[in-house]
């Protein structure tokens, strides 16, 4: 499924053939949103003829599964993003017009709570930016696609028609869905501490088990995220505009606290853990005291009626008067004995 | 509630209309410190209009929950601060006089500890710094903005009229404040340490863990606190004189010490938790062993009452005149094997 | 065993006397690749007399237990590859055309799962490349060697005829190797999972550790791996062309996710002992409190009988007309006292 | 208390007016070394009218618990220490000489063990090193002054007459006081081991953790020491000449050590509590399993002899002529045959 | 012991009166080796005045333990190893003929098994690495350096006449020499295990400890050496010509691949630790469970027993025909119930 926007000057239209976008990539004061859902092969000719994106940067786009990134092409070639390129051998070879060749093929992911599953889910979201376009690739239907679109089509939109606005937007909207996860990580954090510390529940357990399991998938999808924004405040192609990049930091902000959220959240459950397994073991201590002491005495106990249980013709005892009482007041006077001497002992 | 001071060649005043801050801004020896505290849709106009500040900086300063950070603002334009911006593309879209567009935007934490709640509360603090200006904005009543500004106008105060003295002042005496705060959790350790090696006590696990999460809580606004005061000192906005160097630097060292302090009590609890399960463990083992000769010594003597209550009518010994006696003999003989054996084991 | 293949112009030849080697790297629009399998003394010859690598590098490629890594020669003398070389000394001792004499020694590490073992097992792989030749040093039969050499003669490959692509294609398909085995990890850990949370399994601890064995040793494969890339990403030597980066920073992609899934694993299984242990130490605390409970009881009842098997001539109990009935029902009271005491307690 | 020292051309004087000290500090050929202990008001303002010292510095050296510290002081404003100042804007203010503002305000820290206390003591001492000049404050009687003052002024002494060498000299004592202090430890672990593989000791876990208090707190003294003598090796003041390197190296060589021997000792320490606790839970085992064996023994002995004190009137074997010595064979074989089933388990 | 080795243009000679050294220092084409065992006052006089080594310097080599570490020397004043030293103030003090004043100062550690002690041994050697010389100042007898003497003047030796040679093949030999210690590591981890998962064994967990601290004090000794061999590879000193840099870097690789064994090494024994005493946990588990089911159902039989063993006199069963019949079969159907319910709850 295939939306084609374009501005300019202000003006919004969605008629435009597939092979006149070429062209207007070239046209000024035109910025071009094209968002591609579920990429049919006839979605990737375009990609490829039209834009002129690199196959390997198209190929990831359609493909799942990679990682939060992002590559900067400059001259249908990838610059290094993880260091600045020393050598400026004149490249002969190229000579598209810098304007269209130059792009950041984005790959950040979208992250929500699926009540259904009790899990997290994420679903990637591709973006080619250009100076003056932007192209974005997925499977299914992104929300946060469809508000921004819808965004800056409003009059009056405060995105004006700037890629970097646009770009901006979009980011933020991704990012800022990340705190409700964060928030429902904190909620669950707080119930389990109360399950800890108050009564005893085996759930816990595993609960601690799935939210730290949660917390590291969104930690492998954050993580690499800041990295990107990082690459992009750089601002090594000339795409973003200096005055974009209060934006992308306030994003880039967004991300870091997610970040060490993630952490601290993930510090607190081995802690929640660590007292979990004390306490327990400080429970185990005391049932085994209460035991110890209560079956010692009735040991005892049983050993007093077991003596006068037995059949000596000859034990005086058995014949007094008052022999139960004799039995009964013995096993008190070692009862109390014993007591006292836990209590010495500090078991009780 | 808006509170505005002017310092005029060493001169206060409060008497200024808001809509000629933007003319005094420009005036030389002049320092302006205005507060506001749960700001209107008013004092956001002022900020936007008089001040000329960015919008996402008004937005950060009015919302709650951002983390510490600096901001440095140029020409209406974000320096990214984590890299020095090498780029210098003409920016002619911009000419407001720099003297008022460079500024700082920084977000610091208060923190104090609540008695009431037994847990450390924190607040946001935002400020603007520019060259001769600072505007504080906060939500609640914050003590050190009082006190700082009280202690500006006092004759002969150590302050000086520069905004540089001013913002040292203050973040002086909200780091400053950290450190009851490190001495409580300093003293609640050493507490914990005694009952843990003293006496038992089902409350330490349960202190343990909200003495980490408190110091987890400060790591989160030291660490980032840290950084703020690292890009103050690169000093790349002309803000800050050289002279000023000497306080930031002192403040920075103090954010440093805290900042080992929580990581080092942080060690110290894992430390003494580690000990306190070890001690539970071990007070567990000399239990179960006393239970193991206790229990098999009372179980070896109920034996033999068990065997002389038996109702065959051939035991010879039942008939003894001693028998009573003989069977008390007998435990005592298999109580003292039984002794002596785990006292060869090094049970007892 | 030795493969030599010529592509000239798209033209792929294999008869080439190995003497003849050293004048056709000189030539132009050639590339060759020599696949070496089990090297013997006379391939050892032609790689130092036809192609002049440094004695060092053809030790390491015939010596196996090498760790990955990557060793830039130029003018027959390592760069040093951990940072940037700043004596720029004239080397007038070396003449050799430089052509020849740049290249780089590369050593990557092939991983597959051998079920028979149950066992991950790797092999080291030696490459050498020039710039217009790649040779493929191993002992054992290697299916990516023999894949990318009929994959680059297929007609229309998109292999193209540069050493670039060539050792792209190879790396690339050493990678994606690790993919399956990440899967299977993946797989082992959700039936850990599943064990420990459902039922008791001996086996599942020692699974955890076999599969955190199998980690660590693909990590110390492929964090020097990525490495590896990081060095020919910044392309010091005149091998790779711009186009290729594009490609290898695909590749070097996939490893960093696969080096991220191997920690996300790693603390994974370490959660999931931890949450083992748990349980467990949780079912011996409910198994405790029940034979606390059960043992308890049955003593108290035992004791009751006991001391009506007292042989004491004067206890009018005995002479009851429902005797047996009478110590029933005082066992039952004392059951039910006990009972609801340990409710009280929380114990049941 | 206040000790001053010159030494001109290799004449050592005390006879110098408090007020001649600024002269003298432009002297050629003079190094000046003033000890201050438990400064007074008096003494205050000497650092501050003759030195011409910062504030801040004079407030730091005359308060406790600093952590250790370098500040660079030039032209009286302190030089950010953390990075390369890059600004160079004329600093017109300041016309005082070179020579006397450009100093270096040190705090490093006393360690020696107190065997009265059990516990290692600290103490700050504060150093202002300028050209030709050594300022110390301290608050107690600190051995290591003392001793390089009178090594200072004996003849043919090697310290020669720089600062540099002074400085050295000083800081070598301090440091190497470390090292007795790591051999106490090294001991003390020494002792642990054997105490915790060969007999029980309650005090060892104790000791392990008072251990680790000890090594955390000679950590936060030495982990920023190695920081300062960083700063000092690269001299970005004019005042350790180039042949002062080599000295103040070796100074950095130790620390270094005293660090990794700290480390190191932290990860035994654990290793050794660690190993501690798996050897007190094999032990528990072993006692739980004595315990499970032998009183399920004595349970089913019991309810044999229980089986015959049966009041059954119809039981043939009561009868038997040998009834004692049946029942004694029926529990013997009982017992024969549990304890066979245990070692077949392998629980004996 | 001395032992002095000229090499000049391939000619060895042993001859040459020590206070000729500081001459032939300077004659081309010649390698000396001077090897010193537990120096003497006389050889000490030597280093400092034939060779005129730093004080320093002839300090370390001559004092034991320090760590393994490289200093460089030049101008007789120390380079900061550390960073490139920028001030290049002239050092006007100095004008000895540089190529005598240039070298470096190494120290490495041998390391050995020891079998009779169970105890990793290691001892340090001194390298003095000038342009054409090399000192080697050691205790005890180091096998690497009598072989690397004598595998030097082997005719035709590969090590080739300068100092580069010498020193990589030193190195080299000291390096390897930490693989069998390696690999016997690995034999014991791969016991261990075998150890940990099939039988009990107390030793298990003193070898975990023992096999961590040889890990730990070995790698105090690699990891500096890396940073040594970091040093040497930068070349700062025109001591290594380019040629030796790829024998340094074999050597660093070998360094390096040490120092990961090590850390996997200790990874795993950590992991072993936690599955014992998993194991451990879950053998206690599997006792107390049977211990439960046993206790109960004897307790359970012998209240029966004990319920008949009463001394009522109205007791209808006591009279029935068949009563031990009778008891026996209650005792068996208690049992059949019980097991029937610890079964249903999983506990069998």
């Amino acid at each position: 499924m295939r939306t084609l926007i374009i501005c300019q000057n202000g003006n919004f239209s969605r008629d435009l053939a597939p092979h006149a976008i070429s062209d207007m990539l070239a046209a000024p004061d035109t910025v071009i949103w094209l968002d591609i859902q579920s990429p049919s092969d006839d979605d990737i000719r375009l990609l490829r003829e039209e834009f002129g994106f690199h196959p390997l940067a198209i190929e990831d786009a359609t493909r799942a599964h990679e990682r939060p990134k992002v590559d900067a092409y400059e001259h249908a070639v990838l610059q290094h993003p993880l260091g600045p390129e020393e050598d400026s051998t004149p490249q002969a070879e190229v000579s598209a017009p810098p304007g269209r060749h130059a792009y950041y093929f984005i790959v950040v992911y979208e992250a929500r709570f699926d009540p259904a599953q009790d899990h997290v889910m994420t679903e990637p979201i591709n973006l080619f930016v250009g100076q003056n376009y932007l192209v974005t690739v997925h499977q299914g239907d992104i929300k946060h696609v469809r508000d921004t679109l819808s965004r800056w089509q409003m009059p009056d939109s405060p995105l004006g028609n700037t890629v970097g606005a646009l770009v901006h937007s979009f980011l933020d909207a991704v990012v800022d869905d990340y705190f409700p996860l964060m928030d429902r990580v904190a909620d669950r954090v707080e119930e389990l501490e109360d399950t800890i510390f108050e009564e005893f529940n085996e759930q816990a357990i595993q609960s601690i088990f799935s939210l730290k399991k949660d917390l590291l998938s969104m930690r492998r999808i954050v993580a690499p995220e800041r990295d990107v924004l990082n690459v992009l405040l750089r601002r090594e192609l000339p795409i973003f505009r200096p005055a974009d990049v209060a934006y992308l930091q306030d994003v880039y902000d967004h991300i870091v606290r997610v970040t060490e959220n993630i952490d601290t959240y993930c510090d607190l459950l081995s802690s929640a853990l660590d007292s979990y397994l004390s306490l327990q073991s400080n429970h185990l201590n005391q049932i085994v005291k209460v035991l110890t002491i209560a079956s010692i005495i009735l040991m005892a106990a049983s050993l007093i009626t077991g003596f006068y249980g037995m059949n000596f013709e000859n034990m005086p005892e058995l014949r007094w008067g008052m022999g139960g009482l004799w039995a009964l007041s013995l096993i008190a006077a070692v009862t109390a004995a014993l007591v006292i001497y836990f209590k010495r002992r500090g078991w009780l």
